[in-house]
């Protein structure tokens, strides 16, 4: 895959065109984002992920990571060079706290930073997406002499860091954890347990590693109650804050996976490692869930990044491959077929992905905006509204767009027939390493439970709400532009039909929950929907203002896309609200033992 | 996944209360069919699937195929004396011809031995799969002097077959093949090419490997009126119809593959080797078209197998786990939590998958009791009444139940969490093995082109009317009945959903052939969804009318299923319908070079 375009062009466009960079440098204290720096950062970013980390990526799965006898982990050739450079061209900083060394610069560009590491090399976007994960935790909830102490190394990326959360016999039901903690004279801890599905929980790249771990301390209540997060370093901290003492942290074992093979997935092994309390003591799973939520985000984004490989592969391909002849008679007469572009069948897998693509990335950026303004902006209210946005939709971007990413991976694949199924394509790759976002960071099936039982009831349903106001002007606003309603009014079923599943729920889930557990997957794919449905039409505004004839063409596709998402994609909203209105009881009537 | 349970009980249920064994003991030669009989094999089968094969699956995976410097195949630790066992037990002459050492039993019997196969081992059970189809295509079209050759050796299980159709530069279009035969003076030709995605194209079980190769006699026509078919064994049969000379069939590589790894896909070079034409000179795509067919219902039931076996797999995981608590409060309050399937999502991904199932198993029976028809029936016209419907269903059943299978086997380890990525869990192989079963035999885009653009049309449309009033007269038959209603009315709205979109491509695709290639897989998919729901009302017709009480569990559940799939995917018709309505605007607009 040697012509792995990074969408710079795409990112700015949405940035200045689509939402106005001015929603963010109007922010205090991101005065400094201005056009000329937010372009030159994000080209010079999209750059290292094209030419330092996509060389490695194919490599990076097949070589793997490795467990050596004495316990060392390495990481596929290349990628500790590559760490170097990353760390050097300062990227782990670029929107951490300038106390702590970063560049304060709004979490927007760090989002559209990663999207392009994860668009490159997913395995290796894991390593710096989990210490920037690690690192929110920790300036939310640490002392100061904890964040002095670890902040400025993993800000500069000499240290790395992880979240140690599932043990084997739990991963959702986090309550049954059973990893100890014993208060020790100093005020630290020592740390007894075994985490599994530790991403990036050892290898070479940094010379240290800080592990988030949650553990209960000795006599603390059974159950969520008891739960507190400590801080475990792979290496104490010396006098100089020099990795000093190895700190009895090991590898049981590197796990055998499916994808992502660059990223070493490790069984931790803690045996009474020194740790210190982040947060309030059994207030653990409310500090983590700050990591979480920025981990969420992440999350989705992967989605995105491996449909975006995924379709321009596809798309090469399609065009380069020549087999067969068009159904409305031969396209290239100097071939000896035409290329697999001319096919219906082929443009349709293609349009599906690029037309989630494309919205998927605005509706990212959109979030990251919220979550910019819900950190920065000055009037509480705004502040207020843009959370509530934030935590309503984060559910919807995880869940919806890893399911959307992964299904466009295979659509990716399908286009290359029986190519796409032997390794050295590269198409399975994105198949095999799409396919772990819909599962970590909380299983798609927990972040719909997320949605439906607990963010659409959140302040008195205040988020969705206000949500549906938006749509409703949105939608009375241009249903009556001619130029708008092909798009607007697809988006206007759309909204109705999440609104009146949104209903249905209300009326039904409270008198019995399982209502709601068992439409919550299809309402997330619902809303996911209505939401890139939502992001097309601000796109197809834009557009249509264009008068700049050199970006005709630019905006005519814009203008295709928008129009084959409504046509094929839009549809799908009346059948899953359907589905949700049927309700549990098909879904609950068959006893355990039957199935 | 040491509980695999071989669906012996659900294949008899189907063969004796559904369809009613007499469909096929009826017909001339199949007498001896009876209900003993039928039993006895299956349970034989289904005996040495889950005893031998299955527990080959995991460590054939992880072991995979070897091409040693030699040139020597070798297939995973345990697969040779499997396929000792195999051909002992006589399993690959099951239905072959009496002439050749065959049992002469229905197809339908082999059918769902294959699904058995499959369900234990989909690697191993390609094996035989392919030397039944190669079996069957010489069997129709070569000479008698290459059947007695070839034929009886296959038929024992010591020679396997192979179908050579695809190189570097061509798969779908055939028509681009350039694999050469030069004629020999004593009626032999010598083939010279290389083919690739050659599956069981060389290994150690059998003595010889018997390919079938496409190629092109020298002076023949250009594209696919120039193509011939011919039979090249590895070792040439010496005078007692032993493995003789090595024949310049040699193994360039064995394709490293997202699954199936314990089946040798391997590039196959011809170096002059001696061959034998089968069937005319430049009708070799005919002659293949035979093997296909068998091989696209083969297919079919991969795609339901890896199904199955996930379901099973996720199920045994699901009421197993322990993790979270019921929403509507504690199932299991003696325990740390309650186990997942209390869980309405969890649910409803295991009965996605299990509704599929059972219908999937049907349709696959019922389209072999057609080919069995088809090949035995006395009457002409019944004959031609099935081979019409089997024509039209073939392409229905190779997309619609691999398309699924693979979704399932997503949905299945979805079920597993973080637990399902990893490859020791086994929910991972059945997603990278049932991902080939949607690219080869024909990918799946192609499949639903064959069906609009060949199969609607075949015979002025006389195949898809008969089904249309089939379903029609079903409907009305049974739409007053109150029992049956919930039921035959979605049944009754899909199909009406099918006529609808098959009548607008009528209207429409003569006109712009386009239109009929943009919804051809929405219209595949809708076809399938509607058959399916045929083949529940079917079955819970017979559901309805049970009185014995030793089976109202059995009864129960298939209702509870059925009642499942008609209000969960039954409502995906009229989506479809839809989307295929808007017709290919949106998907022809963009220019190629916006892609």
């Amino acid at each position: 895959m040697p012509n792995l375009t990074i969408p710079v062009e795409e990112s700015l466009f949405l940035l200045k065109d689509v939402f106005g960079l001015e929603a963010l440098n109007t922010l205090p204290g991101y005065e400094e984002a201005t056009e000329d720096l937010v372009e030159a950062i994000l080209n010079e970013g999209g750059k290292f992920a094209s030419e330092v980390l996509q060389p490695l990526n194919m490599s990076g799965d097949v070589e793997g990571c490795q467990l050596h006898e004495d316990g060392r982990v390495t990481t596929p050739t290349g990628f500790k060079a590559a760490w170097d450079q990353f760390v050097e061209g300062g990227w782990m900083g670029l929107s951490a706290d300038p106390d702590y060394g970063g560049q304060g610069l709004p979490t927007t560009l760090n989002v559209i930073i990663n999207e392009y590491l994860g668009t490159a090399n997913l395995s290796f976007s894991m390593y710096p997406g989990l210490t920037q994960g690690a690192y929110a935790a920790m300036d939310v909830h640490a002392s100061d002499e904890i964040k002095q102490r670890f902040l400025p190394k993993m800000v500069e990326g000499n240290w790395t860091g992880t979240m140690n959360l599932t043990e084997p016999h739990c991963g959702t039901d986090l309550g049954l954890l059973r990893t100890k903690a014993v208060p020790q004279d100093d005020g630290s801890y020592k740390i007894s347990g075994t985490k599994i599905f530790i991403s990036a929980g050892d290898h070479d790249l940094s010379e240290n590693v800080i592990h988030l771990v949650l553990a209960r301390i000795e006599g603390a209540p059974a159950g969520t109650k008891g739960i507190s997060l400590f801080v475990v370093p792979k290496f104490v901290p010396d006098a100089d804050n020099n990795p000093g003492e190895a700190n009895h942290v090991s590898v049981g074992k590197i796990e055998e996976k499916m994808g992502i093979h660059a990223n070493s997935t490790c069984v931790m092994n803690f045996d009474g490692s020194q740790g210190w309390l982040v947060g309030e003591e059994n207030k653990g799973l409310k500090a983590m869930f700050v990591m979480m939520n920025e981990a969420r985000l992440g999350v989705a984004i992967q989605g995105l990044t491996q449909s975006e490989a995924a379709y321009q592969h596809a798309r090469d391909y399609a065009k380069d491959r020549l087999q067969g002849r068009a159904l409305t008679g031969t396209k290239n007469p100097d071939g000896p077929a035409d290329p697999l572009i001319v096919h219906p069948d082929i443009r349709r897998m293609l349009l599906a992905m690029r037309s989630f693509n494309e919205a998927a990335r605005a509706f990212c950026l959109y979030a990251s905006i919220q979550s910019d303004i819900a950190h920065k902006h000055p009037d509480e209210k705004v502040r207020q509204i843009a959370d509530d946005r934030l935590s309503l939709l984060t559910p919807v971007l995880k869940g919806y767009l890893t399911d959307m990413g992964f299904e466009n991976a295979v659509l990716g694949q399908q286009v290359f027939g029986g190519h796409g199924f032997i390794e050295e394509t590269g198409a399975s790759q994105f198949v095999r390493d799409a396919r772990i976002t819909m599962i970590y960071e909380g299983a798609n099936g927990i972040q719909a439970l997320d949605l439906v039982g607990r963010k659409l009831m959140a302040n008195g349903g205040r988020g969705i709400m206000a949500l549906f106001q938006e749509l409703g002007a949105y939608a009375e606003k241009h249903a009556s532009d001619e130029a708008m309603a092909p798009f607007v009014l697809p988006l206007k079923a759309g909204a109705e039909d999440l609104q009146k599943a949104t209903m249905w729920f209300g009326n039904n889930a409270l008198g019995n929950p399982d209502h709601a557990g068992a439409g919550s997957v299809d309402y997330m794919h619902l809303f996911g929907t209505v939401m890139l449905g939502y992001m097309w039409s601000q796109i197809v505004e834009v557009a249509l203002k264009n008068t700049d004839e050199s970006r005709k063409s630019f905006f005519d596709t814009k203008l295709a896309l928008a129009k084959f998402y409504m046509e094929r994609t839009m549809p799908t909203t009346a059948m899953r609200r359907d589905r949700i209105m049927v309700g549990a009881d098909s879904v609950m009537a068959l006893p355990a033992e039957s199935f």
